[in-house]
């Protein structure tokens, strides 16, 4: 690939245009909205000049509702050889490519992985994609030609490629993105009305399960609207867990100490359930096997006492993936984590109760 | 306050422990678990003797449903001559310390409002209360100098203190914690059986909803049954806005075009309450005021730029609360987040743009 135009440079166009001008791609950009183009072109993103001819690939990063049309657009204007977009719903823009009268042989629909905590070309970064899943959804008129240039799209852009079908792609985002969009919008709409007392005395809990309620209203209606269908039928599993949740609570006001005792343990197993379902969720590292253990261990803050610590646990067979150390200034010790595969856990804990180190059970987080 | 008892080394526990004794109290520790009491000594949290004669606090961080058994137990003792706890329901261990024999008048609820990604003696940290919020729930029994020692407690910890009723707090930590605790459980249990393909295409956004489901189900049981009322009253609230996104969602499927747009309209509405809602819940600088506006501005990488960028807002009157600096090795560009106070926003974004910095509004998380 030796050119590229982007269209829409937000943060994931900007990102992206950063990322291949990195990789010597010569990148043209493209946006209704000047300031947000002007400012990618300042960002060294690639240049506003209108493309001199014919590019190699062209990457729509609009919302998905435009992805139709835009594409009609550019192929009849013959602006690229191929084309892909970096929308987060992928069946609707691939039947509206038709009835726009779009060529799907020269179309890969693709989905990056990746957010910031920021949208804009400011928060672009090159290594935004960097280890990230990135979703292509070749359909059967799709040439080999135009699938590979979306392969080679991702990886220089550093991310993993994922072929899925449409259908699965969207039930798939509708279960792990959009569904708990909707329903952290519900949780952080009660907040409105809410007596600021009550408010205030929240914490990193409710920060964390209603960040993404703070995404632009009505970028989320079209994405929700286009994946309505797979959206909905996961919020109706959501609606009959929840009435169970509020049966077995009110169950806690009966007389019945045997009706109490039910409650709380059919309580603690749907607790259980969101335990397990919770530990599948992929790690920031997103490289990192589920089959790994974290084991935290405390490490004082003398010399060499980390080089000690491996000392203890190494030379044995035992594989240790990765170490993250946490360390507070105002206290003298360390807290390192190791990551140690499955199989490998309960010696690696026995060494290190010989050894003298304190470790801990992976805690749940409270 | 010279001497204190703390039962419970969890995480909360001994962070208030190390948070003492860094203070020059003298602290004793106990619990049930001779691991965790063993680690909080080595951690340097006090000492696991048994205490020389009555102290002047005991702090009891044991899960609620044990609160109102120990109180009267450590009562009857003659442990301290004031008692409190970190429990993070208020309600039932104050009706259970009546219950047990226990005795109002020296005892004053507490809740410090903090947590760390992980429990247990080896996470906790001596800063860990610092400028959280920590509330007080004195009943009318409770003495003055009961609540007073509350309130050296939470200073000496550096804590924030918040006065509330019983019945406030069960109903802010229901709205803010605990049924947002059963929902991101809720939203976790479906990934339980869900193809790993499908969560392998997963972002931040699931990881940060479903954080809190990560929570031990035992303890969370607990909690959510101590206030199972309050919990059921938001859940029923829930309730009814889930089944009407379904019903705008499902609306889509309809032939009549207006019908489509009145739904899209009506989702839009619910997600711009969530919007609204999302935008009142404290900032992780807890203590800034929500009248700050965050300012992101593009600073190149040279020498003296951030001198320049402050030399170029400053001097005219306008207030910069805070500065952010996020800055990515691989790039030639550091994003700077100016905090400024509502009312100078525009002369500061005048003033970026007279001198030529980019710098953009404050982006919705996407």
């Amino acid at each position: 690939m030796r050119s590229a135009l982007v269209v829409g440079t937000g943060l994931i166009g900007t990102s992206i245009a950063l990322a291949l001008t990195r990789r010597g791609v010569t990148v043209y950009l493209e946006d209704r909205d000047t300031t947000a183009v002007r400012t990618a072109q300042a960002l060294g993103a690639g240049s506003m000049e209108p493309p001199p001819g014919r590019l190699d690939l062209a990457v729509l990063a609009v919302p998905p509702v435009h992805i139709g049309a835009v594409l009609a657009q550019c192929q009849q204007k013959g602006m690229a050889h191929v084309y892909t977009d970096a929308a987060s719903v992928k069946a609707q823009p691939h039947q509206e490519i038709r009835a726009a009268g779009g060529d799907p042989a020269t179309y890969v629909g693709g989905h990056p992985l990746a957010g910031a905590e920021r949208s804009g070309p400011l928060a672009a970064r090159a290594d935004l994609f960097e280890g990230r899943p990135w979703v292509l959804t070749p359909s059967p008129q799709t040439e080999r030609s135009a699938l590979n240039l979306g392969l080679e799209l991702v990886s220089l852009c550093g991310g993993v490629p994922v072929l899925m079908e449409t259908a699965a792609h969207d039930q798939a985002v509708a279960l792990t993105s959009h569904a708990p969009h909707l329903v952290a919008s519900m949780m952080a709409a009660r907040l409105e009305g809410a007596r600021s007392e009550y408010i205030r005395v929240s914490g990193q809990g409710l920060r964390d399960v209603t960040r993404i309620a703070g995404g632009d209203p009505a970028l989320w209606s079209d994405i929700l609207t286009a994946n309505a269908e797979a959206v909905a039928d996961i919020l109706d599993e959501y609606a009959v867990d929840l009435d169970r949740m509020i049966t077995v609570l009110r169950a806690q006001r009966s007389g019945e100490e045997q009706v109490r005792k039910q409650a709380y343990a059919d309580l603690e197993e749907m607790l259980s359930r969101g335990h397990r379902g919770h530990a599948r969720v992929p790690d920031k590292r997103s490289s990192l096997p589920t089959e790994f253990v974290a084991v935290p261990v405390a490490v004082p803050d003398q010399p060499g006492a980390l080089a000690r610590l491996f000392a203890s646990v190494s030379g044995v067979g035992v594989n240790i993936e990765d170490v993250r150390i946490e360390h507070s200034l105002d206290q003298p010790r360390g807290l390192v984590e190791l990551l140690v595969d499955a199989a490998s856990v309960t010696t690696v804990r026995r060494l290190l109760d010989e050894q003298g180190w304190a470790w801990q059970e992976e805690a749940p987080l409270v």
